[in-house]
């Protein structure tokens, strides 16, 4: 049954023996109940190490692809079959069961001025990365060959520099299994720039959004600038509740995180994703993936991004160099379906112009070379290092007082515990240390407790003092 | 009467003598009809050259605040008076004499993919500088100072690098009279971002929003793309016909190039500019001054903004260093009054987040250390020879066809001429040279026609060949 799977792209052998295999199982060539072969016969048939067959099985197993039965080996899972049968909900719209909510004043600068800077840069402060771990000097090599080019003092293209909508387009191709061409990536002042242009090309007024709670506040705010009625979709079991949408009435946007929940981590399985953008085709809903971690996902391996599920699924990618580069630079993309490029192009013309050259040119160069593979892989390893410290202080120090969520593990580690999380985290930024309170992240009033820390910006000795200090609080 | 004088700050002698004299004219502590010390005399006092005393006499004449009764010395200009008594205007919205507009769609980019860049690269592109004439070693020298520094990697703050803002304020007080401290200064990608903020913070639904025609279509566009109505303020002798405002209605912000209108060049004497700012605060309007191209005026010295003419005035500034560095950076500025400052920072962090810190942290050096000025200096010079020899060129080889509007004269110049001007335009750049067609700045239908022509980019012989190609054009 595997005769028609050749690994001879650029991506390792292991990804995409996944996206392959994958593939075959969402388009039903390997039906559900299927049995796979044996990962030593598919290791021999395709020339692999059974390492690699055994690692692609085991993340399609943590995904919902496929399951063991014991003995009997591995089989296509059967939910897959219920998630493309499903009954189709109804497109016209329901009546609201959950009233809109009205967002909170944005978050004011802790504090004004040149102090700013340092304050964001804290450890601890989530979505930051190590800036020691950078290499610098690989990074200004790069910048010196750009530097003095001549093409990259004026205009150039608004939806971004070529080279570098090249680049992307064959990493998130690659590594997040994401469907696009070059034309479809367009270069945006952080992912905040692409989420803002979002909700100018796709919301007229009066359209809900749905956003995740708890969830990223920054795409909230940036969705609902323009006076948008936001809907807080709630979580089960640490992942975007995708059965409760139906009882939620119409949204014209959905804004998720659906292969690392932000903040908690939950990941949703295949038949979930398959059930999530059946639900946006029914009701007409653009799905705005935000893939901000994918790179650093430590209790399971990264899984694919929903934007590749199949072809033309109604979804907007958003990614950003900002944690894995650094935030410094402001560069972030946005992959967009083709027939909506050119009115993001216009939306970005006129609200911002084009982005600058020099970065776009330098980041292209740095992936292009190899040097950013390099640089992730050391990263990935810095970052799971951390994380193991983090997570044994954690279990050793604040045992009873807080519960680190394993899944939320990529740069920050959602602590858990009943608290006064927005005093905690304001007393813990007074001693140097950075964080956000959890219950922040929720919209409306059931929200959790705790601490989202984001340890890929602190070294082990500040791993081991803020645990020491959390450990000491007073309130 | 000119005992308080004192000539001691950083600008230069001519800023500061212009810019006291001009300020004690407005607050009448010179009043109307009083003589003015002969610039022998003043001189003498001053001990400065009778040069810059007549130079400033000569600036002061241009723009209105005094004028030479002959034989009997210069005199402050009665017409300050009637500014300052002119009736005030009712408050109450008038109705409405001129239906607001629909704007045309969106300009496509030309030519779409890796070639947009050369295209908008043509010499005679309007708004873009002499690429090749940009100081790369002594730029780059300070980029390598600053692009390892560690805190240029991390967050910083969502108004800008504070270093940047203080030079920019610094620089617009003395540079352009503008009255501002650092925390005003808000940095933007380009004007483009800038204008958009401006949108976005003050503008509501149905707002009226006034623009120059012709005008910077730029402008119009960020300022529109709400869905807000624009009304086009017909230009008179060249500049923005102030007196025609009162039969306009209502309007919420009134975008306007005082100092240098676009594309036409006119500039406003300080009775129309002081009877602006009345209309605007008679009737609750925002003014938005855009100062593109004040470092480079040829016809007339450059005249001070009218952001500084008094205290509080309802102006929103708006700068840019694409001109004055390169379009690549896509660094620009806006200064607000100060209440405004922290509502521009909140559509900025939910808009795109923070500008990149290496290239504010580059520009804010290369001011600092005087580079900029001298940069600016040698620019002046360049630009004034391109303009000279096209001028010329023109003259000389398109007389009949087209008229150049020497008042426009600074990175570019107006051609007028009966015409085709889309196609003309259109022809010229199959033929590899920019222009605008002077129709497409006009909203509504009594457009002139004729090309804009940035000549800033061009060479010498880009220059001939250009206006030779013109001469032997088929349409």
């Amino acid at each position: 049954m595997t005769d028609d799977i050749h690994l001879e792209g650029s991506a390792s052998l292991q990804q995409q023996l996944y996206q392959q295999l994958s593939q075959r199982i969402v388009e039903q060539r390997y039906p559900p109940g299927r049995r796979l072969p044996s990962s030593r016969q598919l290791a021999q048939d395709l020339g692999v190490s059974r390492n690699t067959v055994n690692a692609v099985y085991e993340q399609l197993k943590a995904e919902g692809f496929v399951r063991s039965r014991s003995g009997q080996g591995v089989f296509v899972h059967e939910d897959i079959e219920r998630a493309l049968q499903r009954p189709v909900p109804p497109a016209r719209p329901r009546p609201l069961a959950t009233a809109p909510m009205t967002l909170p004043p944005l978050p004011r600068k802790p504090v004004a001025g040149a102090g700013a800077g340092d304050d964001a840069n804290l450890p601890f402060q989530p979505g930051l990365p190590d800036l020691d771990a950078f290499p610098i000097r690989s990074w200004n090599r790069i910048l010196h060959h750009q530097e003095s080019r001549r093409s990259l003092r004026g205009y150039d293209s608004i939806e971004g520099y070529a080279p570098l909508r090249q680049a992307i387009a064959d990493y998130v191709r690659s590594a997040r299994g994401v469907r696009c061409q070059a034309e479809q990536v367009i270069i945006a002042q952080g992912a905040q720039q692409a989420l803002a242009l979002i909700g100018d090309v796709l919301l007229q007024p009066g359209d809900r959004v749905f956003s995740e709670s708890p969830g990223y506040r920054g795409a909230r705010y940036a969705l609902t600038r323009h006076g948008n009625p936001i809907v807080p979709v709630p979580l089960k079991q640490q992942v975007l509740d995708v059965d409760g949408l139906a009882e939620l009435g119409p949204a014209r946007l959905l804004f998720c995180t659906p292969t690392h929940q932000y903040p908690m981590g939950g990941v949703l399985n295949v038949a979930q994703r398959m059930a999530l953008l059946q639900w946006a085709q029914c009701n007409q809903t653009w799905i705005v993936e935000d893939d901000y971690d994918s790179e650093f996902h430590f209790h399971n391996k990264p899984f694919a991004a929903i934007q590749g599920l199949f072809d033309n699924a109604p979804v907007l990618y958003v990614g950003s160099f900002s944690k894995t580069l650094l935030p410094a630079l402001r560069v972030g993309y946005l992959i967009a379906p083709e027939g909506l490029v050119e009115h993001f192009a216009q939306a970005k013309r006129v609200s911002g112009g084009e982005s600058p050259l020099l970065a776009q040119a330098t980041i292209a160069e740095f992936m292009v070379s190899g040097q950013f593979s390099r640089h992730l892989r050391r990263m990935r390893q810095l970052y799971r290092d951390k994380w193991h410290h983090f997570q044994d202080r954690v279990s050793t120090e604040l045992a009873g007082q807080f519960t680190p969520v394993a899944e939320s593990a990529g740069m920050h580690l959602v602590l858990e515990g009943e608290c006064d999380d927005l005093a905690l985290s304001q007393w813990l930024r007074s001693r140097g240390f950075g964080s956000t309170p959890l219950s922040a992240h929720f919209i409306g009033h059931d929200a959790r407790t705790g601490l989202v820390m984001g340890f890929a910006s602190a070294s082990e000795r500040q791993i081991d003092d803020c645990v020491r200090t959390l450990s000491e609080r007073p309130v």
